[in-house]
């Protein structure tokens, strides 16, 4: 139904409506996400079963599963390091489809009903009973031209999609895209955290691959950090806009060069300490800023997930299996030493994302309503949902207005699911705004305003992709 | 009303009341609650007067009767050690009554108004003018024969209830319900904190009582577990099948035998400190899980509420005076050794309280839509609300789903009201779907599957009430 | 419109409308805020442009406008230590309609778009378009004799107005007001902060001059009591009932009088630490709860901003430029102390207000909704919002009732929009009562008589001004 979700009161759900269609087509601004670049290098890009593509990657479906009962074996994830996994995908959906009621009153759940009826044509109610028909149907639709990524980019209305990538990363798919000559505007996103955050797994490897890659042999903190800002610029050369940060807190520290090296050092040689590690992070997150200062990408900051918290299932499958739990944030206090150095600056962005919803109120908008530096980006994860979204609107938009946000992203993996996470966010923006409408608190030049700002002028302004 | 408290939109209230007709004759579960075991092993067993029954044993009441300067000893609070309050209880209702306005928009007043009308067909509203024609209404139906407990038990439609029981308890009254050849399901909870915090007052007697009740005589740790063990075998044979613990926080340790041994004989000779006081409990938690985990039985947490805090309330009065302030709570850091350890088992059940809304939506949702191990309890305490209520379901079930959750319990002392407390419940979860329903997010199928799982199922399978 | 803001449901919004009518014209009781004491003490006192009125001198106006890059500079605000700020009030003005799209949806567009329309009369929306008109407008009456601030009292219906003042302050304006035969009761509030945070920046200063007001020349802590005690007893004198207290957290220890010495000894001496800063500010909320457990001043408690967050805006502009931050808040063990000593008076008040919604439903309401002490303050600062105000109802009452709140109080130093302020209080309480009132929580007898409670007599009876 073009009316759903909006409040079934008639006056406001014709308000909500006509705000919703003012902006129903407008194109699809996607600055942060993770779908795989890959899939448009490829012209001829084939998605695999609908399992491949809609199960298996997809770890807000599993973990609801496995929250209930079903081993992530039955459902085709394979465990490490290389054992196969169940191969009968059929059985698998229709394992999936025995359990969708899990899914009531879920994002997760709406998004795949939307998906299959605005992406997919499929109108029936996921259930036991339809599992076979809806498999049937969506292998059907995969298996035609008009399933392509690069086609579905241009149904999807899509303006830009940004992935993320890691620094050290060649973005050879990337470059794959634009040397195809596609129109589709696909960039890169600088991701140092493999880098940055010395207690990662690897980081030794990965310092070794920077130096490869940068051309700049990493053997001290100088180095290190020209070899990064080598990156961004590369990445800048490729697209990239925006660089993404994430962390556990939002602990900024402004090390000395003296101090920053000893630590370095210390994690060079394999004696970094816990502490190390933690202020090393907050410190390169200023560090990231100063560089952000002077290169223009506009910096993001993730933090407050505790990841892997299941360290059965981590060792047996690894990482994004459902199992990061968020913590408390704080960032009145952690952002001080970044803010102290650039919080003024206006002509420099830092968007803010945390999964703990007590500091919209208290800290996020405060703090956004006065820095220029900051804007605070739309409910992250397991809040990028109906009541996620109203409750953000509700808590920072009194404070902080709404030319503070950073518009909508839709994060997500699941290529297919973008539209309908995107039609979420403005249905939720158009119920709400002709809530304060119907109020009085403001008028129909404001709402039809504010509407297309919050679906898609501050995405891409905040972004800078309206260049 | 028959229709009271939904919305009063006529399409949402059509559809409330539609749910919740459908779910309003279904039997009554009470797994977690304090009435005492007692109204029930005496088959004439009879309340007092109105005041003894409604206001003496209710520290929902007098809390906020106190809040407002009338001392407890004017509400018939007999002072600690033995000191008599006063006798006129209708001066005492009277006082009550004159103060009811205090109450306007609380639960309590809503509980009281709606037992008065549905348990005692009282209709009159609570004032200074009504006092003494409820009060003598009220004194009347007490004397009748269908005022009996056992009576009250049928006309409730209550399937089974539980009791909160102190693990060296001997469960008389129990054994006396049973051998008494009564239909009526009431059984014992486990709940062992006298004897698992050792920084509880009388913590040496509680020892000493359990070796007597046990016929396990503790002198080490190894025997202490070996009583706990005994005892829980016991409350299983007289029908438990759940335990209760309750902590200031989540902390949960797994000591090494011998750390847990030094603590317990520091404990046993009277030079425990405050750090090991904690350090046990978070130990005995993953204990008490272990256990769980081999005999069945499911467990409960109750955190984050500092008792008495109130001393010069709790020197002449006791505990369980109104003066329990919560606390801020944490579960992803302090749950991690429980769930470490039992967090994947698909065959236990640990349902989570506590009295901080913050954990809703960022810990106990995500850890909930993930971990096997774990069932949400509902609202507690303060939050046992109409706007508690919608706010855990709005802030957990996009995350969690419903089927992470252990439905409802009464947790009450106050037995003529658990049908008030179950019916709010019931009318809260049929007006939020119903909310649901309207805006298109789950259909007619799923809002009547999901209304019986919140009243009815989930309770009953949780805690394995089902066999 | 006279039914503006609230529910457009028919049924709602007529008893919204009821229950405010019923209340609108009931005089506006201010016993909590900041507005100058001046503009009353000299009959003819003159407001100065719309600029200098109503834009220079709000923070929540210049924040906003600073976080999307406009210049504190460009506003009129004088950089320290004396430079001058751009004298051209109507570019001033210009500018800030330009920008005027900012504050959709937020407290500060909804009370200037009242008060422009209730108090100036002018309709226009606030735009580029409009703003030299509506300067002209504003410019206009400014000058007439109605628009003197007496006038505007009157005119305002208020019946008590409490402005905040320096502990060491003479209150020579006061005077000056009571010397003049004007009826208006204009009253102050004793506010130690500066002598009771031994880190406030000129401490050394304060004493000296607390010395030189009171008349007793403060050497040690005991002379120290002393002079405040007079302090406090000369406030009363001038008509004051309250004193307000600000600190970080809520932190309260009773020190000993040797510990309370010593401390107060270093600071003296200069060489107090941060931590003795802390612990001191802690004992002297003890103190003060003392003094007004003997003097019936109403102690109000404000906790919870982080002063002056942005220290390169600080450097230049000085305090209250809208860079004040929330932090997290504790109540239930900072306060303990305190509560030990007076938290059974039912003959003082402390009214508690902070920045940190989380404690609404966790601590707040439970402390309040115990303790006869505790009354709690209206929503604040970021709070004083049509949102705000409805989270704080929906948190609190169910737990508190809401006769353990004080109503509600302006804190403006913008005295042309307490109005407004006022108004929009009425109004969600209207609104949020009409709410319950159609659930069947209330009846209608409840209702009226909640929202005079509400609107007028809490604030009356909690601050004293019933005399």
């Amino acid at each position: 139904m073009r009316n759903r979700y909006f409040s079934h009161d008639s006056a406001h759900n014709r308000a909500a409506m006509a705000l919703y269609e003012s902006v129903a087509d407008l194109p699809l601004v996607c600055p942060h996400g993770h779908v795989d670049a890959q899939i448009f290098a490829d012209p001829d890009y084939q998605f695999g079963s609908p399992v491949d593509l809609l199960i298996i990657p997809d770890h807000y479906i599993f973990r609801m599963l496995y929250s209930q009962g079903v081993a992530l074996h039955d459902l085709g994830i394979a465990p490490l390091p290389g054992e196969s996994a169940p191969q009968d995908h059929r059985a698998i959906w229709q394992r999936v489809c025995d359990n969708w009621h899990l899914f009531r009153a879920t994002p997760t759940g709406i998004w795949l009903r939307d998906e299959l009826a605005d992406v997919f044509d499929i109108k029936l109610k996921l259930n036991s009973v339809n599992a076979m028909a809806i498999y049937d149907a969506i292998e059907d639709k995969l298996g035609s031209p008009a399933f392509r990524p690069r086609a579905l980019y241009e149904r999807f209305n899509i303006e830009a999609l940004a992935t993320t990538d890691a620094a050290a990363d060649t973005l050879e798919q990337h470059q794959a895209i634009r040397a195809s000559g596609w129109g589709g505007r696909v960039i890169p996103t600088f991701r140092p955290d493999a880098l940055v955050n010395i207690d990662a797994p690897g980081w030794r490897e990965n310092i070794n691959r920077l130096s490869e890659v940068s051309g700049v042999i990493v053997t001290d903190y100088g180095s290190y950090i020209q070899a990064l800002e080598q990156r961004r610029e590369f990445f800048k050369t490729m697209g990239a806009t925006a660089t993404d940060h994430a962390a556990l807190t939002a602990w900024t520290e402004a090390l000395s060069d003296a101090g920053a090296e000893a630590i370095f050092q210390r994690a060079l040689s394999g004696g970094a300490t816990a502490k190390d590690a933690a202020r090393f992070t907050g410190h390169m997150l200023v560090e990231m800023a100063r560089m952000s200062s002077e290169d223009g990408l506009v910096m993001q900051l993730h933090i407050g997930s505790w990841r892997n918290h299941n360290p059965q299932l981590y060792a047996r499958y690894g990482r994004d299996m459902g199992a990061d739990i968020p913590i408390r944030s704080e960032f009145t206090k952690n952002l001080k030493a970044l803010l102290d150095r650039f919080g003024n600056r206006r002509d420099m962005t830092l968007v803010l994302f945390n999964l703990d919803e007590t500091t919209y109120s208290r800290e996020l908008a405060p703090l956004a309503g006065h820095y220029p530096l900051l804007r605070l980006g739309p409910p992250w994860w397991f809040f990028d949902s109906w009541l996620g979204m109203k409750r953000f609107l509700d808590d920072v938009v009194e404070t902080a207005g709404i030319y503070n946000l950073a518009g909508f992203n839709d994060d997500t993996r699941a290529y297919p699911s973008i539209p309908s996470r995107h039609d979420v966010w403005r249905r939720v923006c158009a119920d709400w705004l002709a809530g304060q409408l119907l109020r009085g608190f403001i008028d129909d030049e404001d709402a039809f305003e504010m509407i297309r700002a919050l679906a898609y002028d501050l995405a891409k302004q905040t972004y800078r992709l309206d260049d």
